[in-house]
């Protein structure tokens, strides 16, 4: 089952499925690995990851770049951070296309201005105006080559003060326009946004969550309420910048490696992971 | 003091300094955050983090982005792991101009012959005529356009089997054509050929080590046998490969995040490292 | 005298100087060989060379690498048409601070919305608030490291069916915010237009004029009115496209090559165009 | 039929099919418009508009990047110069793994070394051990996800002043090693080398040739001995030389572009050639 199939059956099925972020390609590997289905290529990380702001600081083909890394080390599908779609329609058209070159299974975009600014800071962002909205993903459906690929609509009415039924207004005129899921997002503390929502929505086209300010939520709760995919959507970046301030701290203050060569996996691993094995068998044949 | 004369500065002088690997944006940030006075930019871990072999996988103008955002993200000055120069000497020159542009403050060159191997896969490598090599320096050294621009050789002798005698006669070949420092590379677990080198050379010429196999070795004995820089080469990836391991690991058996939250940065901790705050300031001055 | 000195000479001094179009490394050589002070890097043939439209279809990374190409390719200064800064204020500075890092001496934007659309095309173009813009060219001048660097306004309120009232209000705008220069755009057969605009201007700040579409106005008329720089903005892109047209056919028609052997540079002329000669030298010194 | 489908039919029918030179997307475009069935991405061509020169100056990630652009702006197949794979086996497998990505077609590779020199310069450059080259040539078959795409084996055997046995012996190695087409490259002025390679041959396998100095050959005498491809090989990027010399030359001189505007095409087939109308259109629906 090709990745756009992949992705559809995580999004579209009605159990519970998770998307675990990666940001370059190790991470994606290592999300592999662990045994999820799939990956969600958070712009907050490959953002962070290269040292800039969430802000389309990167280009879009600075963001290709990375995703293409991402989907070469990996065999199961990647829903790609889109932002706003880096532009108008033909901007996020183009980035379908784009997209679908490199085996990337899916994009979501915002209903916000590009450029765009994080979720999480400040507040009452401005939003874009719905029906354009609307057109920008109904441009975006009408451009993908794969009828599986799949266009996410991400509504941050929540996110810029408004009400449920601001949400539910927005997510149906996205699903209209042809969105495959909804994501809805919160930056409350609890899931009461998330509640609201669902109890409007009545569980008429799949919904995503990005539970990273109300985590402490059972997940069995957003089983019961109908949604389809939870995101957990930084935590690898996050984790690997304790780690990293952690391991070069110690290093800096004991100016030697013995103290944290135990902590942290061997060269090796780094080769395995890359699959070093197969090269040395074809070198033996090609070489 | 630009960076180049910063990085002439930690190689050149006689007192021991540390360069600890960076791979990108993020990595880099934290090294210079945590006190290290210069970066080691790892050919492993940023084919690592992209997710492909040691090999010259990566094309250089890959390498290039790479470091370009490793270097907007630092104030410190950046060492390049050049591999073999990607090609002849033609290849060689045209990357110094490239790293000067980006502010990268040198590079470091094996005397390997193009594409790479990583110096811990197999042994007996075959090496570069150093009479070759010696010439790609020279010519690199005739291309930089800030004088402080720092040219490495590395030499490769005893990771291919050569005895201290081989690597010394090397050593003094790339010395006299004008490379800037000599990095001795060794994969034994005690430090034994780097003692056989630094008896013979008689610190004629500042010298760089790589004491990821030998890091038993307490850094007082490099003090005292007279080594002028220790890269600590990839601890940085090898411990963000062990946090984001167990982090998907624990998440993935969980479904849930709570678990992880409290051992990981919070997100504003990705905005504070990419200096979120000095957007908002211009945002009110600009927008 | 650097790039940007030679640039600032001539966009502010008073006689009147030109600057051709080239959009890649090999027309770029050619403008320079010819004779000309400066290059401007055309946005419509940047785009049309790479097959894509005059629409932001290249991302920002994209024409900075083309950019790369014509500013190693030559000694004189390249202004770039930057379109509209490629997002904000925020995108647009960071465009300052890349494009010093490769060499180009200045760039020109336009007081349009992204992603633009081509000045040529349709009417009544949407324009950008002028208090916005002159705050994108004050961010713009703020972050320039070179003092020298050149930011030039494009005002397209005759392109948008402004008068020229409206053009001398917003020329005065961004003279105020900090522009360099002011090119003041015009799609009229006659120079009607710009006479209009220069009457009430009084040269109050340098200007320079894209004569695309009146071009039967004789030079000497835009010396006397006090223009400063004049654009011949997609001449070598259009000349290529002829010739190329002409070329294949020709041979197409033929399925032969000596139809059109005389009428087209050597091989050689390439290998001297590129200065093949100095790597022959530099191949005995350094292989 | 897919664009390997297309390639393969042009390279492997007994009938005399061409290919014509192009180096970016609008030559690509134009190659398409005028008739022929495929385009030759000559690697002197595509280096020599971003003015570098022809000996892997640029990384193959770069000329990935124009392939794109050309790839992107046609619907007729693409053989890819791939010099000499860029590296050994492990870079040529790589490279067709990306060029199947963009929907190149098929890539040439020469029996050279890396990093390469021309054809044209110089003489008895040094060949690879065609053993060598052929594992890499295996590697590469072996490596294709699309059976139809094609792998070109050039033998340089009489540009480096071998005779028409040695010319064979590689030719049929490459043959065995899983070639789809051999390239039989020469400079003689006259047909000389190919006769005397057809004749030894016996049509045993595809045969490509690239006549730019035996042009004055009539293209009958190729199809009488057997010649199954013919490429023009860099006559697009000459011709648009000679024309942005002269129309700069021109305007220089003038200080006016009237002098020139009657012998280039106008503004709106720039427009014509990238489809602007299919944006227009689009915006009408999607705006």
């Amino acid at each position: 089952m090709n990745k756009t199939h992949q992705l559809k059956d995580i999004l579209k099925t009605s159990n519970l499925d998770y998307l675990m972020e990666a940001h370059n390609g190790i991470s994606a590997k290592i999300v592999e690995e662990t045994g999820f289905k799939g990956i969600w290529a958070s712009g907050l990380s490959i953002s962070a990851q290269c040292g800039v702001r969430d802000s389309n600081e990167l280009s879009y083909t600075q963001v290709l770049d990375i995703c293409e890394y991402m989907s070469d080390a990996t065999t199961i599908p990647i829903l790609l951070d889109g932002d706003t779609g880096f532009g108008n329609f033909n901007n996020a058209r183009r980035l379908v296309s784009k997209l679908e070159k490199i085996n990337i299974a899916g994009v979501c975009i915002e209903d916000k201005l590009f450029p765009k600014t994080n979720s999480f800071i400040g507040s009452k962002q401005k939003l874009e105006d719905p029906e354009v909205f609307a057109r920008k993903i109904q441009a975006m459906k009408d451009t993908q080559f794969d009828p599986n690929f799949q266009v996410v609509a991400r509504v941050e009415a929540f996110i810029s003060g408004y009400d449920a039924e601001e949400a539910v207004r927005r997510a149906e005129i996205y699903k209209e326009a042809g969105a495959d899921s909804i994501l809805m997002h919160s930056k409350k503390s609890t899931c009461e946004d998330i509640d609201n929502f669902m109890k409007l929505w009545e569980n008429k086209h799949p919904v995503i969550i990005v539970p990273t300010t109300y985590h402490e939520t059972p997940t069995q709760h957003f089983k019961d309420i109908g949604i389809n995919t939870i995101i957990w959507a930084n935590h690898n970046i996050r984790s690997s910048i304790t780690a990293m301030q952690n391991t070069t701290k110690k290093i800096y203050d004991a100016s030697n490696i013995s103290c944290v060569n135990n902590d942290i996996v061997p060269v090796k691993e780094i080769f395995r992971l890359t699959n070093d094995a197969e090269l040395r068998i074809a070198e033996k044949k090609y070489l």
